[in-house]
C-alpha cells in the first residue's frame, strides 16, 4: 500500500503550519495557566483532523476569505476540551505517552480549562456572526456531552447493542467531524447540495473513524498508542469488536470473554485469548468491514463536487482513517 | 426593615413561576440521568435570581416579544454549570443542605452535566438570532473558567490583594449578573445608553453579591447558609474581610489569623476568634463598605430610565442583595 499518510501530509503542510499558527493566536487567555494547560493538550502531536477537515471542506466549497484558519480551531478548541474532560472521566494516565492534564494540575483546574477551550471555541463560532453555525456549534457541544454521558452509563455493560454504541460514537465522535465539513458550506455561502454532501461525508468518517480506533485497542502493540493495551476495556467501553463477537460466540467461548472483560485487572495472556476469540468470531473482520461501508459511502457524497486536488484529499483522509496505526 | 424579600417576591411571583416553567422545558435531554443530575442542581431551592434580571431589564427596556423566559434561561443554565463544576473543584459535600451532585453521580458524571448545561445556555443563546449576544454570552463563559482558574491559583495564598479579589469577583460572578442584565436591552433593541446603564447596574450588583456572599461566611450560622461555617476559608478561598482584616491588624494579631487560616482544620472556637479579630480590624464593617457603595452606584445607573415598577423591583434587588441572609 502506497505511503497515504505522507501523500496527505505532503499536500496540506502548508495548512497545516498556518492551522498551528491560528491554533496559538485565538486561544488568547488572560492567565498563563490556563495557556500552559491548553497548550499540554494542543500541542500534543494531535493529528488536526478536524480543522483540516473545516479548511478542505471550505475550500471545496469555493471559500474566498481569509478567515477559515481561524474557524477551523473552534474545533480543534472543542476537540481538546472534551479530550481534557474525557481523561478525567476516564480515570486515565498517558494520553500520545505524556501524562493527562489531571494528573499534572489536579481534576479542577482540568474541569476549568476544558470550560475554558470549550468557551473559545463558541466564541469563534460567535465571530462568524451567523447563528446558523452558531446552533450547529452549541448543538455539537451538547451532543458531545450526552454520548459521552451515555458510554459512562453503560460502562461495563455486556448487554450493549451495536445500535446503542453507533448511537455513542455518533454523538461523542462523528457530531463534530460532520460539523466541521458542514459548516464550512455555511461559511462560504454554498448551496444546500453541498452542505448536504459535507454533512453526510463528515459523518460517515466520524463514524468510521472512531470504529477505526476502537479497533486499534485489539491491533496495535503499547507504544504506537501511546496508552496501555486494552485501555478501553480496562475502563469498561465495550465496542464493536467486543459487541459483534459477544453476539456471535457459542456459549463457552462467550462466557470465557465475559469474565476476561468483567475482570478488568486481566493479564496480557488473558488480553491475547480476548482477541484470538474476537478474531474467531469476526468481531475485528466485522468492524473493518463496517467501518469501510461508512467510508465508501462518505467519499460516494463527495461525487456532488467536481474532481480535483481537494476532492481527491477528502478522499485520501477517509482512507487514512481505515488503515492509521496512531 | 421592611420586608424587602416578600415585597419582591410578590411583585416577580408570576414571573418566577413561568422561568420555573421555562427551566423545564428547554433543557432538553435526550438521557434521563441528564435530566435527572441538572434537575437536582436546578431546582435546589436557586432564587432564580440571574433569569430574574435578565426579565427585569428586559421589561424596563419595553421589550415586547415572547422570549423573554426562554432566553433568561441561559443565565440560570450557565450559573447551574458552574456549580456543577465549582462544587467538583471546591470539593464541598452540600449545597443548600443537599449533598452535591458530584457525591451522588461521582464526578464524571457531573462535570459533563456541567457541559450540557454550558450548552444548553449557548444554543438557547444562539436562538436568539443575534451574533452580538452570542459572543457576550460565550465571552461570559471565559471569563467565569478563568475567574475559577484564579481563585483556584491564589488559594490559600495570604498575599491576595483586594485588587486581584475584584478581578476573581469580577469574572466569577459580575459578568454573569452583567450580561442578563445587558443582553435585554440588546433583545429588544434599545438605545445604547440603555445597554449601557444595564451593563453597569448588573455589574455592580455583581460586585455587592459576591461579596455580600463572601460576607456570609462569617456572619452566619449553619442552618442559614446550608453548609459548613467556615467553608470559604477550608477551601482556601481569602475573601475581602480577610484581606482587609490582615491588612489593618498589627503583626501579632496577624499572627494570630494567619496560623487560623493557615490551618484549615480550624476549630468552632477559633474560627469564632478570627471573626472577632476580622470585626476588631474593620474587615467585615469596609466589605458591608464596599458592597454598599457598588449597590449605590448600581442604582444610580438605573436613573437613565423613567421611574417605574420595575425601576423600582431592580432598586430593591439591588438593596437585597446586601441584607440577604441565604
Amino acid at each position: 500500500m502506497k505511503d497515504l499518510k505522507g501523500e496527505i501530509l505532503a499536500m496540506v503542510e502548508k495548512d497545516l503550519a498556518e492551522i498551528e499558527i491560528a491554533l496559538t493566536d485565538n486561544l488568547n487567555p488572560y492567565l498563563d495557566l490556563v495557556s500552559d494547560v491548553a497548550k499540554h493538550i494542543l500541542f500534543a502531536g494531535g493529528k488536526r483532523l478536524r480543522p483540516l477537515l473545516m479548511v478542505l471542506s471550505a475550500r471545496i466549497c469555493g471559500y474566498q476569505g481569509n478567515y477559515d484558519k481561524v474557524f477551523s480551531t473552534i474545533f480543534e478548541y472543542l476537540h481538546a476540551a472534551t479530550l481534557l474532560h474525557d481523561d478525567l472521566v476516564d480515570g486515565a494516565e498517558l494520553r500520545r505517552g505524556k501524562p493527562v492534564a489531571n494528573r499534572i494540575w489536579g481534576n479542577s483546574t482540568t474541569v476549568l480549562v476544558g470550560d475554558f477551550l470549550l468557551a473559545r471555541g463558541l466564541s469563534i463560532a460567535a465571530a462568524t456572526g451567523k447563528p446558523r453555525i452558531i446552533k450547529i456549534i452549541a448543538e455539537i457541544t451538547e451532543n458531545m456531552s450526552q454520548g459521552e454521558i451515555h458510554q459512562l452509563m453503560r460502562k461495563g455493560r455486556l448487554d450493549i447493542t451495536e445500535e446503542e454504541y453507533l448511537e455513542v460514537i455518533w454523538r461523542k465522535t462523528a457530531v463534530l467531524f460532520q460539523g466541521a465539513c458542514r459548516i464550512s458550506s455555511i461559511i462560504a455561502n454554498s448551496p444546500k447540495r453541498y452542505e448536504k454532501a459535507l454533512s453526510e461525508y463528515g459523518n460517515n468518517l466520524g463514524i468510521a473513524f472512531q470504529m477505526a480506533d476502537d479497533l486499534l485497542d485489539y491491533t496495535l502493540d503499547t507504544n504506537a498508542l501511546g496508552k496501555k493495551v486494552g485501555a478501553d476495556l480496562k475502563e469498561g467501553k465495550i465496542t464493536l469488536p467486543v459487541i459483534y463477537a459477544l453476539k456471535k460466540a457459542g456459549r463457552t467461548d462467550r462466557h470465557r470473554m465475559e469474565s476476561i472483560i468483567k475482570n478488568n485487572k486481566f493479564s496480557v495472556r488473558e488480553f491475547k485469548l480476548l482477541i484470538e476469540l474476537l478474531e474467531k468470531y469476526g468481531g475485528i473482520a466485522y468492524t473493518k468491514e463496517r467501518a469501510k461501508e461508512y467510508i465508501e459511502k462518505g467519499k460516494r457524497a463527495l461525487l456532488v463536487f467536481k474532481p480535483s486536488k481537494t476532492r481527491k484529499l477528502l478522499e485520501y483522509i477517509a482512507d487514512y482513517a481505515l488503515v492509521r496505526k496512531t
